[in-house]
């Protein structure tokens, strides 16, 4: 590690592992005087910030380096801002977005170019569990990933639901990208590290606490183009999720259930509190009739300096349309983009020139990631 | 049968008797004419309406006094506008307004003052049933009549329900009031023409037909403050009843129920296609969160010159939060009118020396009918 990238790689990892996610008076720091000046002061204890005695609590033995190493070790990633893996959506957080993020697996900006989040209860029934991993599987037949929050109950439903249609999950943890928590879903994120993606903000081995279960809940908000809550009874976390999509102006979709059921009570309630704010949806086809053909993440969706802006609207459109993973005909495109077969075409030999299309037997889809996103 | 109140009675059980509900054109020129001359230039062919020829086919062997006989035999009375018990709400109707009603038990006027209908399939599932009696009882127990249509499935739970719970029920039917349709439902409808009210806008006699059913969803969505639909299927007939509530700008209220359910699929598309208009509701409390304390029928409430209007506003609240049947105490109704215990007691002083307010042993409730409306 050296240079200027590698301590601002170094310095975020720091930053991510001395304070709580979600620390305003650090992000700010940050923004100011940069990653890499904030964790000098902080380091030294000279940030001034109101935090500086709970950060000085946290240095004692600890190397930024080591977390990397420990990352590697697990086949992890870095992310930060710059970054082309970087999800430019997280910008939407202002000064609560993550100082950095540790992923394992696919590409993550890609993966949640098109997605959805599916949340709600751990104690769930089997209505919800069976409604969930429905909705899962058709949301991914439909080209979208599917981000949770790796949970027992509904969490784990949406995750399978994806994984059982080849489709595209992304978990979101509370805790490290190498803590298998639950304990009981070892085997479970193991496998979403491989076909699909795990992230967190925390450093590998850091625990679940209670607030950083809510803190988490807000990425789940601002990675998905929409939060769908599928059973919550009235203080479920879930709502938390479904609060932060709101906040965000981002779509929140909720699945009714039988009123004689108290884990359908809050979901009953979001629909009643925040009627104009949310939409009641019973399957997939009326989730992605909510989002739209090609929804945009803001009133100016063009906020990060990428190959992927700058594009004509045709060709970003193409884009955005690609599956991940499995290959698409033109036809199929066409359909997705909502553009004409010859329009799809000609923008798929432009995406294929600039590295961002491949072509194989089987057809289209997003090229592999470009490697400008490694540790 | 004679002098000019007795022949509108007449002339309007003998257009009941010709024209289907809702025939707007005999409606104008009963508007024009009086339901007198109108009545008499349908009844000599005369009327130069499109459907003269229909009327005509209807004429022969018609005798109106006749079916006001077989209405007493049944100890039923024809109630038209201008007849104390008239409720006149109907005139949100328009020209769609029935041209008379015939009805058994108790006063209509009063029993739908404070009205909510509750609606669904014909083919409930167990829980619709259950939801349905369980709202009508717990609508009844906090003093709402509950309107429904006397069919199978959710309407016979809502009128149980609130028989069940010792409330009142009215029975809107798409046949005559001495008719029992469905057959299934005979001691049923005997029971609510004792306890409740059986209410038509066909003379006795006639029998159901689809448009019929139609025409008279109208009626329930009139005489209700509100509309809560429990199940329905797509293309249920309760879904129109939800339509014609919307229409006149009644509260349309909607329980959910599982999306894997066929029969709750057309209470989530209306509340998915209405959503501005129709509020998704899991009980009674919200129900009659939804009505307000005295919810008002429209922009001017006054619009019959009868005793009931004209009173100051204390003693038309305290007016309207009498029960009809199960006296209560005057703390109970200062809860329900919203107004202190001091100046219920002094509107009920001012409501017994009307004549519209009675107390026994038990409490205070509404005056028996007054006898204005009988035929």
């Amino acid at each position: 590690m050296g240079g200027v990238i590698d301590d601002e790689r170094l310095a975020r990892t720091g930053l991510a592992r001395i304070a709580e996610p979600g620390d305003v008076a650090l992000a700010r720091l940050v923004q100011q005087n940069g990653a890499v000046e904030a964790w000098l002061a902080v380091s030294r204890g000279e940030s001034g910030l109101p935090n500086q005695s709970g950060y000085l609590a946290r240095l004692d033995g600890l190397d930024p380096s080591h977390d990397l190493d420990r990352l590697a070790g697990c086949d992890g990633r870095l992310v930060i801002p710059g970054d082309l893996e970087w999800p430019s959506q997280l910008d939407d957080l202002g000064l609560k977005a993550p100082v950095a993020l540790f992923v394992r697996g696919l590409d993550l900006r890609r993966c949640v170019l098109r997605s959805v989040a599916v949340v709600g209860a751990r104690a769930a029934t089997s209505y919800g569990v069976s409604v969930a991993g429905d909705l899962a599987a058709d949301l991914a037949d439909r080209g979208w990933a599917v981000v949770s929050g790796g949970a027992y109950g509904i969490d784990a439903a949406a995750h399978r639901g994806a994984l059982a249609a080849a489709g595209v999950t992304v978990a979101v943890l509370a805790c490290g990208v190498d803590v298998a928590y639950p304990r009981g879903h070892t085997a479970l994120l193991e496998r979403i590290a491989t076909e699909g993606v795990v992230v967190s903000e925390l450093p590998p081995g850091c625990h679940p606490t209670k607030s950083r279960f809510l803190t988490r809940n807000r990425l789940i908000a601002a990675l998905s183009r929409a939060t769908v809550v599928v059973e919550a009874a009235h203080r479920s976390g879930a709502l938390s999720t479904a609060a932060a999509a709101r906040q965000l102006h981002r779509l929140v979709l909720a699945v009714p259930g039988p009123v004689t059921s108290p884990l359908s009570a809050g979901v009953h309630r979001l629909l009643r509190q925040f009627r104009e704010e949310t939409v009641l949806v019973t399957g997939a086809d009326e989730i992605v009739e909510e989002l739209g053909p090609l929804g945009s993440w803001a009133p100016d969706p063009v906020v990060a300096a990428t190959p992927f802006d700058g594009l004509p609207p045709d060709v970003a459109a193409t884009l955005e349309a690609l599956p991940v993973r499995r290959p698409v005909d033109v036809v199929r495109l066409s359909s997705t983009a909502g553009l004409s077969a010859d329009t799809v075409a000609r923008a798929l030999e432009q995406l294929r020139l600039l590295g961002l299309a491949v072509l194989d037997d089987r057809g289209w889809r997003l090229a592999e990631q470009s490697g400008a996103a490694d540790t």
